[in-house]
């Protein structure tokens, strides 16, 4: 049977730039994406955090977090979220609601609604001895990329909300197949511009600061689920698969800036009672898509990680991957911080 | 200042496929190609073997392989050769002369001459105790490309005809880069078509075999000299990265055929008195750049070799290291094979 393409019917066009490989490449494995519905045009992804640090003040976290998740429930929610935790390198706990709808109309509504948008803009989140963040942004479709290892569910991410899988891809086993992925890049390399800049506030001071985003700017979230792994598979994935993983990760959550890396969080999901579950996700910002690429590709910490899967690659039939790649257009992002340390998000990269 | 196209000026020409990175890319660190005269159109590499296993027969090796080395001095000889030797994965001592001419009419002028053409048509050497072989190959200066670590020399293999090196260039530093430096891929994409033949002889029956090849094989000979190298880059050299290469290379001598190498030799120069130098190359034959290619990016044994460069990327000064990679049409492709074992160069892969 011949591959699908990982770009979808309806969002392919005529080509002024070519796949990296030719037209005869060969997968070594199967590879899957999310298949959406050509009536979604754009998507939001919405990353909403409560910060603090110690014991103390763990009870005022929980209690903010849970306004943040009873405001889900609003009129024109979004159609699903997840709920993870991160700890950064100050120590501090990061609670995270990731939300996502597939109508950007829904979540403007739900975004300008008084319950929200007051509870954001009170000067109260000033007050209340944590930190908030919460950074929006929202990919045209074209924009957008997914790959899964299995066709089979749960599926993560945004992709839940789409409920088909594609058959087999042509686009994946080689580097530059992200990109290729990409429906946008069958015309556009996606180059960045602009840069983030300070709209209002300053990082250095706490309080409220808000940031503008600029053209093309990166998002991953790239996840993996072990909690169906046993025996061997089981045991690989927790002595010789994670620590490096984790490694790369503190790579870039202490160092990413040097390669185009905003900010990186290497989050574990938990569930509606804060229990840790067997699943989780790193999640970036970056400069553009050919930095992440080229980490990905030369970095001794990405690489180790790769070449540590690839040797165990025959051991893997449960551990479940995939990611969601996508780059943003300037007007369609909107970072905000409330209280948070300057380390925080993109503040650390302004 | 901006960086030099490892594409000679004189081989740019407008494109149908565009380079895998974009115009804004900036190599992390520089390289160099060797910069050829114009007047050059295509170069013959030759590697002329003989083949030889235990002490008994070492004598008549290094008869047979002086008589080779003789050759070379005839009128229309190479401009300049090497001498290498590499033990098969048989235990079989290989003595290899490497041989280049930047003038194709030259090379046929030496190749036709009776001592040489009657020599290797004769039937005593095929009564000899020893094996022998010739790889003769012609790329045209278009399907020809360099990289080195440094530009002053002594540079190697057929560079060192050119004189010249470039100024930093900016085809380098990313997947895809190779592919990137050669000027055939402005327009082509190297697909190979055709297949290997036996056109005299029988691979297993030893005896006179003769072998064809097809459009866009490819050939790597990829080299270092830790000749210069002390102290912690010395150590670093013999203990970190040689083991891992040797790894590497004995997988493609062994396994190479399943991932589209034909053949793998990681040969030793040696000196006029077959006393061993410190330095090496390897040097592969493969059924396309694709195939190259995807072996460098993802297979564990050559990325665990770039991983350990990349992680001790900063303690290096004086080790050089280099490629020249070539594509070759159908027509001027040479394999000859006598006396060998069946496991010989491209005896194995037909």
């Amino acid at each position: 049977m011949p591959l699908d393409s990982s770009i979808p019917a309806h969002l392919r066009c005529p080509r002024t730039r070519h796949r990296r490989v030719s037209d005869s490449w060969k997968p070594p494995y199967p590879a899957f994406s999310a298949k959406v519905d050509p009536t979604v045009e754009q998507l939001v992804m919405a990353y909403f955090g409560v910060q603090s640090k110690g014991e103390a003040t763990h009870g005022k976290a929980c209690a903010a977090f849970q306004k943040i998740r009873d405001s889900l429930q609003l009129a024109d929610g979004p159609a699903r979220h997840d709920i993870v935790q991160f700890v950064d390198a100050e120590g501090f706990l990061n609670l995270i609601v990731v939300a996502y709808w597939q109508d950007p109309k829904a979540h403007q509504n739900w975004n300008n609604s008084p319950e929200v948008a007051g509870w954001w803009a009170s000067d109260d989140r000033l007050n209340e001895g944590v930190g908030y963040f919460r950074e929006i942004l929202s990919p045209r479709m074209e924009q957008f990329e997914t790959i899964f290892t299995h066709d089979y569910g749960p599926f993560e991410g945004v992709s839940i909300l789409f409920g088909n899988m594609s058959e087999p891809i042509f686009e994946h086993g080689y580097w530059g197949s992200m990109r290729d992925r990409l429906p946008v890049s069958q015309n556009d390399t996606m180059e960045p511009s602009g840069k983030l800049t300070v709209t209002q506030g300053q990082p250095q001071a706490g309080g409220r600061v808000i940031i503008s985003g600029h053209q093309n700017l990166t998002l991953i979230r790239s996840g993996e689920d072990w909690s169906r792994t046993q025996g061997e598979e089981r045991r690989t994935w927790y002595e010789d698969i994670e620590p490096v993983l984790h490694q790369g990760m503190n790579f870039l959550r202490d160092d990413g800036l040097e390669v185009g890396c905003y900010v990186n969080r290497y989050c574990h999901h938990i569930d509606e009672n804060g229990k840790p579950l067997e699943k989780g996700f790193g999640v970036s910002l970056w400069n553009s898509l050919a930095h992440l690429e080229h980490w990905g590709e030369s970095h001794p910490t990405h690489l180790q990680i790769f070449v540590t899967f690839m040797r165990n690659v025959n051991k893997f039939k449960d551990l479940t991957l995939y990611h969601e790649v996508s780059v943003f257009d300037a007007s369609n992002q909107y970072f905000e911080y409330i209280n948070c340390h300057p380390k925080t998000g993109l503040l650390r990269a302004v």
